[in-house]
């Protein structure tokens, strides 16, 4: 992605502008870039949304939100220019007329610019809705230049591999795949981000990032929220597909894929793509040795009672739906033959708490008083969030008269400089802009994920799990999590 | 080392008690380790001394210099306990009679020991003198029983190869090799020592270590300090022979030896004399070529007048001694061929500043739009001192919109906690103490040093350099210091 500013002038069409994640995450991301100077001369933030409103009324529930939303600070000047961008459109989405009228009002912004403008249509809205709007977008001609307009979609993408193919096939029938932005926003992170520069701007790390000095991997996403206000789609969701099909994976690519020739979309989302497909696939009858699933139940977290999955409102009282997964994939490659990748998250855990461990292998032989067995083997954790650092376990002379050894830290921690570091959203709704697919899932990769998860998704739909609630509110997940790692001498750290 | 207390009855005899080494590091070192209780229950330091002098006076002495010099600090009723331990002991060093009351002395403390102790002599005197000491001890037999008798002398140890040779043979006809304790401070460094222990105690580390991945070494000892009180000692030795045959070749041999199958000090010993052996001689045509010599002349140092080394007393208006050596070392080994290590140390340098960097060799081939050569390579420094941590350079994603990328650092430094940090002296004694040798130069290290720079050490002392002096005090050194790594494409860092 370039540094230079974006030129050509832009409309940005939000789909759902009066939903959570517009209020949360889109606009006060587009606010920062702007005030970071890094959108065109010429733009307009066309915001469509059901009910009647005025512009002004609009805009001033997004300044309220900006005020609590922002990375940085809201000033008045900085926002008097800023909301002259927005534009409140009344719209709705099963009604052609609704695009005819959008389309009406970009040309009149095209006539603006003087130019036929860039259009970047973000669908921030139920999944359920992407065929309507790509229907009638592609009926009415609003997005027909592949070289300028683009559709940003949210996960989930599918809720199966065959559903997911089948979303692909109809926004293949109005796009092209490059004008496809699919946005997974961990892929967004700094942290994760920082996963490609680490390994591949350095000489050092990748002569040890294979399976003859890494042990094992983990990555974990933990969340200390339950369900909160998403009880309905979760419940149809759970932990698997929520998370560990799309984030954990995306993760996983980050950490296994080969390097890169360079950071050319294609040549990364192919690297991407090689690892999905090296993951070994599982039959049914081993899916209890792979995978964990987990729910939570009531109990006190603080001496607070928490409530437990099927207590949530919204919530069947004998709901099968995972709360929490834990897996353990192989991927059958040269690089990484025999090295566990244990992956886990859920909700109503210990603590928010993403990272990734590599767990290095023992020293074959000590040379110290202390067995190999007595060292601590060397460990990479690189903490995603809230913490933003990356931490080497290594063992160090304990200061003293004697040589005896001890567990020590190197930190490198400059990410913590909250300021400096863009959200998710700013990142990606710039790369979406600047027209870089690199941080974007391809259908493919959409797909492979999907088959990733395939045998796991179906064996747990198919079964109920009778230990549910396994795990209690605030806990670090089921009993059969850890027993999953330590069946191999392994533990989560 | 065990960590057990030493239990065997011990008396300390030192040569030179009243001298500066003692006043500042001996008896410091003495008291730290008294006050840690790692003294036996039972022992007697013997302060030797030419002219007469009461125990009282002499213990007022040390307690004053003791709280100049002590890390830790001195308190009355741990003074009080430790002083009783201490007996001054009029003694001429070329006079038999003053052996045979010597040994009267330790005989004496045998019999309140009931048992005859331990006997460790401290060799803290002009190397003039170790022959005539040596003789005595041999002759009045106060030294004779190999497994509780022990020496310690400091360098130097010869002025060159030859008189190395004679000191070892002089020094076998009264002692076995495994009761000579030669000391160079260096070893006991808290930062020297955790080379072995950061090499050999962690996994990641070794693989890296070779000339696959590493591209240059570079060992810098450098002291913002002139030739103070030793002017007419080192006038006659100068910084081949002061620091390099001895310390800068120490500490090499750390970061090239071969891991040692355990902490053994013959099996140390015997790898760190197959580093020595291993380093490249070269002929005397080209000296030029791997070695550079310097002067500091007179210079500003902040404003003030700093001396020229022909300016200081006691140094000749025409010395051709070198206050300054860079040599360029190649170990001709399966591990580290073509890999140049890189060695300085000087006098009157811009800093005191004592550090070995491992530079790694850079990208092979860059991901990212920066080219190999814009990406800074990585680097490890083992700071020893004053600084003492460990810090990794690596590049990282710089924070922001684009996936641009900085070189940042991961820093250990637990050892800043200088409390907890014995001084080397400290390590040393009770290493001494404990009768383990491996902290120590046995006979065949000396001479394989002293082998080591032979060629540059005759080629300088035969041959005037027309450009002394040929640096400014307070700089890096004379500018052929730079060209030396600059002509393979390096630098000093």
């Amino acid at each position: 992605m370039s540094e230079d500013k974006i030129k050509q002038p832009t409309s940005i069409i939000i789909f759902g502008a009066t939903g959570d994640l517009a209020k949360r995450k889109l606009f006060p991301a587009f606010y920062n870039l702007f005030i970071d100077d890094r959108l065109p001369e010429q733009f307009n933030i066309i915001a469509l949304g059901r009910a009647e409103n005025t512009d002004e009324n609009f805009r001033n529930h997004i300044k309220e939100n900006l005020e609590n939303f922002s990375r940085k600070k809201v000033t008045s000047k900085e926002w008097e220019d800023f909301q002259k961008h927005i534009t409140y459109f009344q719209h709705q989405l099963d009604e052609e007329n609704s695009y005819i009228n959008l389309n009406q009002k970009l040309e009149s912004y095209d006539q603006d610019y003087g130019t036929r403008g860039n259009r970047l249509f973000y669908l921030s809205i139920a999944p359920d809705f992407v065929s309507v709007i790509s229907g009638h977008i592609k009926k009415t001609s609003i997005a027909s230049d592949p070289a300028t307009d683009r559709i940003i979609i949210e996960k989930p993408f599918g809720h199966d591999k065959k559903s997911a193919i089948e979303l692909n096939d109809l926004l293949s029938q109005t796009f092209e795949e490059e004008q496809i932005y699919r946005i997974d926003h961990y892929l967004g992170k700094e942290t994760v981000q920082n996963i490609l520069a680490f390994r591949f701007g350095n000489s050092i790390f990748e002569p040890l990032w294979n399976h003859r000095h890494i042990e094992s991997v983990q990555i974990t996403v933990a969340e200390e929220v339950g369900v909160e206000s998403r009880a309905s789609f979760y419940e149809q969701t759970g932990a698997l597909r929520d998370m560990i099909q799309n984030h954990l994976l995306q993760i996983l690519c980050m950490v296994a894929m080969e390097a890169p020739e360079s950071l050319e979309s294609g040549e990364i989302r192919d690297r991407k793509v090689d690892v999905l497909k090296s993951i070994r696939r599982i039959s049914s009858d081993k899916v209890d040795h792979y995978a964990v699933r987990g729910q939570y139940g009531e109990s006190k977290i603080d001496g607070v009672e928490s409530k437990g999955y099927r207590q949530e409102e919204g919530i069947a009282k004998d709901s099968n739906t995972e709360t929490f997964a834990a897996i353990k994939f192989y991927l059958d490659n040269e690089r990484w033959q025999d090295v566990p990748f244990y992956v886990r998250t859920g909700k109503k855990m210990k603590e928010k708490h993403s990272y990734i461990t590599i767990q290095f292998r023992p020293l074959p032989h000590s040379t110290f008083s202390d067995g190999p067995s007595q060292l601590s083997a060397n460990r990479l954790i690189i903490n995603i969030q809230p913490s933003m650092d990356i931490r080497l376990q290594f063992m160090s002379k304990k200061p003293g008269l004697s040589l005896d050894l001890q567990p020590v830290e190197m930190v490198f921690n400059d990410f913590a400089c909250q300021e400096n570091s863009p959200e998710a959203y700013e990142t990606l709704l710039l790369e979406a802009l600047s027209g870089d697919l690199t941080l974007f899932m391809r259908s493919d990769q959409v797909e492979e994920a999907w088959d990733v998860v395939k045998t796991i998704q179906e064996t747990w739909e198919s079964t109920k799990d009778p230990s549910f609630p396994n795990y209690e509110a605030g806990s670090w997940g089921p009993k059969d999590s850890n027993a999953l790692v330590e069946r191999q001498g392994h533990k989560w750290v």
